[in-house]
């Protein structure tokens, strides 16, 4: 790290990372809501931000409010510019990129002498392939952190949150929830499922959690879910062995409504890993839908 | 075995069974094409068939083409009384049954006296589910068929059966695919999944087969799935340890269809352990939308 680099704000936060920050927090954004509600906490804490918002999966409306720059998947030059540009090294990425066709993708200079690497990302799951372009990062120089680094009050806390707590009968599908998604990481797929009554109704694929309790409501609808209303639980986990610096799982306040339009009981997050967007209205409209939303303890703490 | 029970026709077939054949052939149907598509094979091989369709998940237009009963989940002692009368001892189960909510049955005096049994059938996947009530019948002197016994012409060949071939790299998302099956096996859910270049795009919940593949469908004419046309595979297989009495995987017409619609490139199946429904129309029409179907060596044969 070059002597000359400008030295941020905060002592105390400089202190916690163990090393100084340089510039505004770059934060890569991909899709959901989550970048703009970790922006929100990180500049509430002082920091100030740049967005990197990835073209095609990050939410204009919300980034527009930050600074940011727009960025494309294969644009690895363009973005080091930029970055050096506003004076950013160090980053969080936040939200996940539907994995492209590597045939869309305008590679420019800085990205074609890196194609060996890249074509190897895209050969596995999501988290190979976003642990791999996150490697790029570091290789030049950017330093990676994780949402507890920069804004840990975002992370889903331990414990009930609800009036409403988990039934015994409800625990028991949580516990087979997380069994499940531990079990399915070395596929590299779902962060979620819902299991209702010991019964597997639904694996998170790439439809995502939206997508998932959508297609729930649905089935609800149509008669194929039978269990009875306010039975079945959505879990949210990181898969086992995940880089926790690259896409969380993340719920908000559309999860809660997800989840109540599909009849299901409540909401179980990995507690610390799991990024909880606008927590007081989570719990709000949890309570008043009667769910309940509990962190349990991850597995692999 | 009764002494005076009538010896149904064919001595061949009773040979091959090891004991004789009593009656019409009970065939329980679920839903799905595939419980008339096996009717009509064991129709056509000269043995009757008594069908005895479930309210509410059986096509009544695909059933009513035959003799039939209808009987409800929770009416065992209905069911018992009808296949006395019809001189069924020897019965296959075609076809699933969405769980139902147990609160819905109305049970009848012969289902009230196994209810403990029945609770706990209710209490794990749909595996656990069917065996239980598969051994309710044996216990009342009823046998299940497989349908390797009756029909073994439904069963998928091994081997590649249309124009197109599996390339090494689907051949590769096969593996994947049959691995990730075996392994969530024990969580009793999917019999399906859906891998595209090495990266899993779904596994199949209580939405079935169909219903996985419209929802692809969607995702893609949503941009959410971006890996080329006629890229990725449907793969079905039993899970692991499954009574292959009960509820084998099926495919059809409908899925070559809605693999097709979704953009995919195949379907690969467990040989000797998915039903085909109309085999020589599956090709005929994979053929046309330029899929290939392949039968592959089942993990635990």
């Amino acid at each position: 790290m070059p002597a000359s680099a400008p030295i941020a704000a905060s002592a105390a936060r400089t202190q916690a990372l163990g090393t100084p920050e340089i510039g505004p927090l770059g934060i890569i954004c991909g899709g959901g809501v989550a970048p703009a509600a970790v922006a929100d906490v990180v500049v509430k804490s002082g920091r100030p931000v740049m967005l990197f918002p990835f073209r095609g999966f990050a939410s204009a409306a919300d980034v527009e409010r930050f600074p940011h720059e727009w960025i494309a998947l294969g644009q690895f030059g363009r973005f080091k510019r930029l970055a050096r540009r506003h004076g950013c090294r160090d980053f969080i990425w936040i939200g996940g990129l539907t994995r492209p066709r590597i045939g869309q993708l305008r590679f420019d200079l800085g990205t074609m002498l890196m194609l060996p690497d890249i074509i190897r990302a895209f050969r596995g799951g999501d988290n190979h392939m976003l642990t791999t372009l996150g490697a790029f990062f570091e290789r030049h120089g950017f330093r990676i952190l994780a949402v507890a680094d920069v804004a840990p009050e975002m992370l889903a806390p331990e414990g009930v949150m609800t009036a409403r707590a988990p039934t015994p009968e409800d625990r028991a599908d949580i516990e087979k929830g997380l069994d499940l998604i531990a079990t399915i990481s070395r596929f590299d797929v779902g962060q979620g499922a819902i299991v209702a009554r010991n019964h597997v109704l639904a694996i998170e694929g790439i439809e995502g959690t939206d997508g998932m309790l959508r297609h729930a409501a649905a089935l609800r609808d149509a008669g194929r879910i039978r269990s009875g209303e306010r039975t079945g639980v959505l879990v949210k986990m990181p898969k086992r062995g995940q880089d926790l610096r690259f896409d969380l799982p993340a719920v908000g306040p559309d999860t809660v409504a997800g989840v109540a339009a599909a009849g299901f009981g409540g909401i179980a997050v990995a507690a610390g890993r799991t990024i909880v967007v606008d927590i007081a209205r989570v719990v709000a409209d949890a309570d008043r839908a009667g769910l309940f939303v509990i962190g349990v303890k991850a597995r692999e703490a």
